[in-house]
């Protein structure tokens, strides 16, 4: 089932590597492996060499499972699990300087990054990865490990997604949408915030097995009634019990074979008070006008206007107190521009983004926030997060594609 | 109800100051702000500055909720969230040198550990805490960043828990024990090994809001049948349906208020092949005698054995191939050393440690691992996780203390 991602990713890799005069690039954050080779970490505690000038080689605990590592790749076990070995991380550095060595290559020619900031997470989620207190600064003894430069360029790696990556976080939607429709099952009175999250993510973790899904974990955080005025602040669930008259706000991170959906769905339980049905209607259309701005050439800072000005003229401004969205797929918040008032950066075909536009009024005890996940084609856009037919109609539209 | 930490835990930090010729500590990741203050963070974003004379000093998102910030700690906001804020970090790692100078500390009286390896998640658990590239660089240099021995020293104060901290851990266990019934219920013939796991977390995440959890997470992972036998290599779900005569192994890793519980059980589902039934009860009988054997003064390598042994009288050493415990409670692996073999740590009243052997059998296509979470008492041990009265009395068995 796992492949090697399409030549198009390899090129830009090599470009990468070409452009900031490297021969090599050093990773093991979860998310830059998947991004640089498709493979996702069972343990974390793997780490990649990509040369420019041969098969990527990666290196994986003796306790990895291998069925899901992509072909096209050289994997080498090193004693990571091994009761008899005390300190499997030096034979790792070791090897890695060996094979450096073997490659001819400087350390001024080998790239890293040693942060593992926002990193996401391996299969083991419950955990950071296991690399230890001094690993990052053992490599950087064998790499540029602080060019900035080559840092930001392969942070920019993450903005255009292949087509079959794209595949991926439409999968990753798919399952989240299985998700969402349990959240508009169970938000009804009477349930806790945290039940009704708790069958949003067990519907997603369920669905392990089925259709190519080896890994599937859904994070929901649900906000209810006066709670959902703090869904700009933060996001957790409590154990109020949702009441006729509620705004039931729906923060969803789903992770799918290692690629991120990231969701937010708003529902009304009953009938609201005008004063919130205003929010509830304007959270829509302020996301509306956003997602129809999105296209090749559009820069962040007039979609996030769309947004801003809908609400401004309600006379909310003050309670749209976030950003507008942000790049999603290899994590649950990628790297790169924001949707963010006055950003310049223009959108391109292959980068999906969120859009995600929220209105947070503690007067009128609720707030409201739909997200979805756009791509952006060499068209328009695609609302990869709208599943056509499903039967959640409440908080989903049929997927649309503009032109 | 969120109440500041015993004064054992102040003195045991002031003391670990003095040792290391210290006047603060600077900590961000989420179980070492745990284990400093009993402040669990919410978005990761928070810095503590540990004062060998003062007050610890809090810094926290603008987003952050408050209300489960301990009291005894000063508290100062710093703009992460805020839209018009370009650099947030900066001008925390401002704040810091600008306390650390008012306090008239030099860098070299300032301790630090850099490394997020295996540190705990934030209430927001879905990616690593949000401190970019460059930060720990930034504090490293208004502080004695690479002390190894400081932050040897720090280390060690994990492994000695509070009265307090243990009623914590208890907490984290008897919610685990939910999560523990679920597994029982619902490991029947049919259900896949994923619908296992979803219904365990479940559980678990529904107890928020009651008798004081403000957090509560599970993270379960369950093998069954031939799948079992790989659970001394790795943990994960798939979609396999469980049969009769299975051994179902969960692994369960539990976070509630930023505590951690780590279990694991083995069901028998329908009668078991006689050759299947030796490992079931062996796994039993292996962890029970390690269980025995804890008390104060004891080696870590006594204990080991005791399991080793028996699995060894067997014939099947080779079927235990990883440590027989480690420490838990701020993290789902606590720092510190392992029930391993040889170890001569010896335990002391307040550590609390896992005991989990495993016998994993490819031939008979089964594997099974009891682990249970036990604190060492001035007198012999309690086991945490055997929760008295349960109804899912097929893994468990009732609380017990030695004397």
């Amino acid at each position: 089932m796992a492949t090697t991602l399409g030549s198009s990713r390899a090129q830009q890799i090599r470009s990468c590597l070409a452009g900031n005069n490297l021969r090599a690039w050093i990773a093991w954050r979860p998310d830059e492996l998947l991004m640089l080779s498709g493979y996702f970490p069972s343990w974390g505690a793997s780490l990649m060499i990509y040369f420019a000038d041969a098969e990527p080689l990666l290196f994986v605990p003796q306790l990895e499972p291998h069925e899901h590592i992509p072909a096209g790749l050289r994997v080498r076990q090193y004693p990571w699990g091994d009761l008899k070995c005390v300190d499997p991380y030096s034979i790792l550095v070791a090897e890695v300087a060996r094979e450096l060595g073997v490659a001819g290559l400087r350390a001024d020619q080998v790239g890293m990054n040693s942060s593992c900031a926002r990193s996401s997470l391996p299969m083991n989620a419950a955990e950071q990865i296991p690399m230890p207190e001094g690993f990052a600064a053992q490599l950087t003894s064998l790499s540029a490990g602080g060019n900035t430069r080559a840092i930001a360029s392969f942070a920019e790696l993450y903005l255009r997604k292949t087509p079959q990556e794209v595949q991926s976080i439409r999968l990753a939607n798919q399952v989240a949408n299985i998700g969402l429709q349990a959240f508009s099952e169970n938000s009804q009175p009477g349930v806790s915030e945290a039940e009704v999250a708790a069958s949003v993510e067990a519907a997603i973790h369920r669905q392990i097995g089925r259709d190519g899904i080896f890994h599937s974990r859904g994070w929901a955080m649900v906000q209810s009634g006066p709670n959902s005025a703090e869904g700009g602040q933060f996001n957790r669930s409590t154990g109020r019990r949702l009441e006729n008259g509620d705004l039931v706000l729906l923060e969803l991170a789903t992770c799918v074979n290692g690629y991120w959906s990231d969701l937010s769905r708003t529902a009304a339980i009953g009938s609201l008070q005008p004063e919130v049905a205003e929010i509830f209607a304007l959270a829509r259309d302020a996301q509306q006008a956003a997602i129809d701005g999105v296209g090749p050439g559009v820069s962040a800072g007039q979609v996030d206007a769309l947004a801003r000005n809908k609400i401004a003229a309600h006379g909310l401004s003050g309670c749209f107190t976030h950003h507008t969205g942000h790049h999603v797929g290899f994590r649950y918040h990628d790297p790169g521009f924001l949707i963010f008032p006055g950003e310049s950066e223009k959108f391109e075909a292959g980068m999906v983004l969120t859009i995600e536009p929220g209105v947070y009024v503690p007067e009128r005890r609720c707030g409201a926030r739909i997200e979805d996940n756009v791509l952006v084609t060499e068209s328009g856009h695609e609302v990869l997060s709208r599943i056509t037919g499903s039967s959640h109609s409440d908080n989903a539209q049929a997927g649309e594609t503009r032109s």
